[in-house]
């Protein structure tokens, strides 16, 4: 995957160029913080390998790109602080380092200094490119609130998942790519397709989260093993197995999810009903099925397979089919 | 004041058109909840004042003013939040109703539909809109967090105080003149005027605020005697009088200002000081000089002086002369 290095190194240099310098420090100083606190930076990648794909300057796509980031970033404060979570990336988060409100006010800053990354584009692609910004926001928003609803909610369905993680996770991906396209003058429906590619890969992607979480190498995938069950947390997983299981393993599921405990029975009894439901099978099948309508739509796009490969390659790396 | 009466109608009438009916209704019903939670909406009025005063389409100005009391009403909610406040407006604050998740949700919601808000202005307009717009947010969010810095800073200057009073309400109003300004096509140079009119009269309107907490009929006011004292607030005159008082009077100052207490001495202490160091007459004249400045810019407009009657009456009102 060295393109994305190269792409990783551009995303640094311009986050290390763009360092916030203003005042108060105590506002700007946590943002300076998340930020550097480097995740894998896809989204902003993605920006610029879209704008490449369409022959863009990607000197033009640089700032919005960094738009995405602070804004992926945005969430991520915001978030952390609704979840009480102490670390992110291994390093403490910034409400456990600077309080609950220093973590809203420097989210609330992020957001709009992320608008303003878009500033240097002249007035019709700033447009285009802001209208699609606050809708994935908007969007965003929604999914997260249907997270947090799902906790509390008896009769979560297959298809309330599937909208949740797409506008979780799928919309900002697919924004990524349809805003790079559009800074390299592509066409409104060739930017779609890459849109529609970005939303499926991400959908496919949360997915394959749900899945390793149970399923997954631990040393590989890094997290802690079934997390997810021990949280109670309704997956595709579950919602798979609550479909497919029979009555009697309907009500353990039942008994096991509406208990916190940390008793490694509860893990063997789960995973046992999610084989025989062959939920394993089922989500790989469609992981398989999001990750094909993405590539669908790339195919749409009338250019030479040689510059989709990267496309192509993101695509496996995100679902962990490198070897 | 019968002219931000009809306005008043204008704005309501469009809050009550543009009502979320999106999903999920736990994100939005809060969102509803605080902007049908009505105060007195001054500032989408003064976008609409402003596309009047240079003949602009009153229609075209509306959405954009709605982006303005958005915006305003996602600074109270997370506001709200920081400073625990259990009441807004006499209702419940909606992290009181809902807790501390929805309210940072709800919030970010809101400031994101508020960019949606001027999504019918054509390229150019969106554009300067949304920059000054953004401008004014990332001002807006230095201002609330000078505002926090100087609960536990020791050596606040007078200087400081203003540039957070400026950058916490001034630039909201100057901003809501300066797009009303926009969208009715006048020039650069006439709306940074009205904006500077905005500015000075907001500063003018923060630092009466102060003085009213004091000074002030409770009655008209409607607010907590002297509620600034009880919560040791670092406001003008407090500034005002450290820099004029003699040295035992500061002492005394610092005694009470180290201290939290509903003892009436403390009230009855800091106000003799204040009196004795004539901060009173003082804030009057800094208030005086400001409204001076705001009307200054105001006549530099070329325009009948009959058109520009509202803003006088405005700031009469802001100013609590009318009688």
């Amino acid at each position: 995957m060295n393109f994305l290095e190269n792409y990783q190194q551009i995303i640094a240099k311009a986050i290390q160029k763009h360092t916030f310098k203003n005042k108060p420090a105590e506002l700007y100083q946590p943002m300076n913080y998340i930020i550097g606190n480097a995740g894998k930076r896809l989204r902003p990648i993605m920006v610029l390998m879209a704008c490449d794909l369409f022959n863009g300057n990607t000197e033009k796509a640089i700032k919005p790109a960094l738009a995405i980031e602070y804004f992926h970033n945005f969430t991520l404060i915001h978030d952390d602080i609704m979840d009480e979570a102490p670390l992110r990336r291994n390093n403490p988060t910034i409400h456990t380092l600077h309080g609950i409100n220093v973590g809203i006010l420097s989210g609330d800053a992020l957001l709009i200094k992320a608008y303003q990354f878009f500033e240097d584009l002249e007035p019709e692609l700033f447009k285009k490119c802001i209208q699609i910004f606050s809708q994935t926001g908007a969007v965003l928003c929604e999914g997260q609130q249907m997270d947090v609803n799902f906790e509390t909610m008896e009769n979560v369905t297959y298809d309330d998942y599937i909208e949740m993680i797409t506008n979780k996770t799928g919309v900002l991906s697919a924004a990524s790519f349809k805003i790079g396209a559009l800074i390299a003058d592509a066409s409104e429906e060739e930017a779609e397709h890459l849109y529609n590619f970005g939303k499926h890969i991400g959908i496919a992607f949360q997915i394959m989260d749900d899945y390793l979480d149970v399923f997954g190498d631990v040393e590989q995938f890094g997290k802690k093993h079934a997390g997810d069950i021990f949280e109670n947390k309704k997956t595709i997983l579950y919602l798979l197995a609550m479909e497919h299981a029979t009555e009697e393993e309907k009500k353990e599921l039942n008994f096991w999810y509406s208990k916190k405990t940390e008793n490694v029975d509860k893990v063997y009894s789960v995973e046992k009903i999610f084989r025989r439901a062959k939920v394993d099978e089922k989500v790989l099948r469609l992981i398989h099925k999001h990750n094909e309508i993405g590539h669908d739509y790339l195919s749409k796009i009338n250019l030479p397979e040689e510059k989709k490969k990267p496309f192509k390659e993101l695509a496996n790396y995100l679902l962990r089919r490198e070897s």
